[in-house]
């Protein structure tokens, strides 16, 4: 099989029948391909990183290195649902980086939002060279590219870098297992491969993290904000069967200050806006009618467990005239 | 009678008759007390000083000045309201000062609630006594306050003066007609006396006006947004029921902006807050649970409608933790 192109003639990955077939396909290919070299991998916790390293450890183990690299712009829970996920349930050799300080420090009054994201670009490639030199031996790079990413690239057969370009002294060849398959696609393998329900169905995340629901310049207390407000809804939204109904759901804190009371006091905190939309493909999304009785108990949860927030406001903006995220 | 106190054997006036007979008593008073003399009102279109105006015309006629400041900060529609009622049907004296940009100019750059509050207060007091210095022979000062007024003041007896401190060359006689009703016979009195109804059952409104709902610095172009949504949200409460149903309800423009997307066009500009809340004692106050439907199409008119605008947030905090207003 032709690993570089999906064959117009492949059939929908939707069963365990067809997942385990592809599995045994391409855990062949990428014997064949490594031998016993060894493979790099960037492991963000996303579906798709994770397929690709589960699929890597079932053919090669340990011979996979995958670095996690914690920029403390991940949801709460993540970095340790990927240690006991790859470290202690799938044995793989697995390096884990804690970056938050260098790049919180990076990021410390930067308000720009396209700086801000170049920041945590460039940062990212930085931390992962760094680690990437440090290891002997290591020709391959695996990455999780999967069809509509190649779709989306020039002419459809250049080489798509997910993790954006490495520096020229890291001339990897690279591993690609789940190149031809298309997201739903990718799901199906995963949960075959044995990763939980949480990593495989896991909403979409952008590249920056929570770094753009921190509107304006990142501070560690408004962050904190978002990422506990954020494990609150997604609690919330799983516990009133909301998490597998709405595309995407998540809060948001701007740098921006009102007025209220708490125990008789005069406040002066933050709002946490959450953001509820459904999508087929991105460009235009509506807002999802949740039930207003959980609105209002995700509200007194939020302003009463994450410290500096007195304020919950519900986005009721389609796509356009918003944008699904805030900045 | 005594005007002065409220009898602990009055009865409470709920009925068209009882205000009637409550128009008449004061009519007299009215007279005996003001005899052939003129007195000064500052009408703001509120309930209070509407209906002290309409006894004052019924009593003495164009005797009463009535005088009208537009400090910028008034809800849409509501100078030429007072314009209409008063001056074209009740043949009211009534003087209009537009002080727009006098009030706008001072408030330009401000941005701590406090000192906006104490700008708008005390230029409002200095525009009416420039006034009231140019009328001569005018003695008598007629003031909207109510019962509640005299008991949240000390002792309960004290002369209270809505307009705040007056400089003390302007050594009025108080009129006030209504010193000893409730708010809720204020209106049946008001209504009996032929005030429209939008007049007599308004909502609440802070004395700054929309001044603090265009939270921060006050910009015209801001503060316009802030007029011309809530002007929509009136409208489609009126339209569906819920004006007579929700205690208070408006919008709030922050400053500050979030991106968004309108005919294909990344948009950098101000979210609406749409608040609606129900309160016995405005100590606490809940959300109301307005329509999904409803919210939609609001949405929808506000950030087609109004110039800078491409968000609608839904405030679901209660107070506490939150306050009614948003400074």
């Amino acid at each position: 099989m032709d690993n570089n192109k999906r064959p117009d003639s492949m059939q929908r990955i939707t069963t365990p029948e067809l997942a385990e077939a592809f599995i045994s396909e391409q855990v062949e290919a990428i014997r064949q391909q490594v031998g016993d070299k060894k493979v790099l991998l960037a492991l963000s916790g996303g579906v798709d990183s994770s397929v690709v390293a589960a699929l890597l450890i079932k053919a090669i183990g340990r011979n996979l290195v995958c670095v996690h690299v914690n920029h403390g712009l991940l949801r709460k829970g993540e970095p340790e649902q990927v240690i006991e996920v790859f470290r202690n349930q799938m044995k793989a050799n697995l390096i884990y980086i804690d970056a938050v300080d260098r790049f919180l420090d990076k990021l410390a009054g930067v308000s720009d939002p396209e700086t801000k994201r170049k920041i945590i670009g460039n940062e990212f490639i930085e931390v992962f060279a760094e680690e990437a030199r440090k290891l002997d031996g290591v020709s391959l790079l695996a990455q999780g590219t999967i069809w509509p990413d190649i779709l989306e690239s020039e002419g459809g057969i250049k080489a798509h870098h997910n993790a954006g370009g490495l520096p020229d002294d890291l001339n990897f060849e690279l591993v690609e297992p789940v190149r031809i398959l298309f997201k739903d696609e990718v799901r199906v393998v995963g949960s075959e491969l044995g990763l939980p329900d949480g990593m495989v169905y896991r909403q979409p995340f952008p590249g920056p993290g929570l770094g753009v629901r921190c509107v304006g310049a990142i501070t560690r207390d408004r962050l904190e904000a978002v990422r506990e407000s954020d494990a609150i809804l997604r609690e919330e939204f799983a516990k009133n069967g909301l998490a597998g109904k709405v595309w995407q759901y998540f809060t948001i804190v701007p740098d921006f200050r009102t007025t209220g009371i708490r125990d008789g006091q005069r406040s002066y905190d933050w709002p946490v806006v959450i953001r509820a939309v459904n999508t087929r493909d991105a460009m235009s999304a509506t807002v999802e009618d949740v039930p207003f009785a959980l609105l209002q108990h995700i509200t007194d949860r939020i302003t009463h467990e994450v410290a500096g927030v007195n304020r919950v406001l519900y986005d009721l903006t389609p796509k356009p005239t918003g944008t699904i995220e805030w900045e």
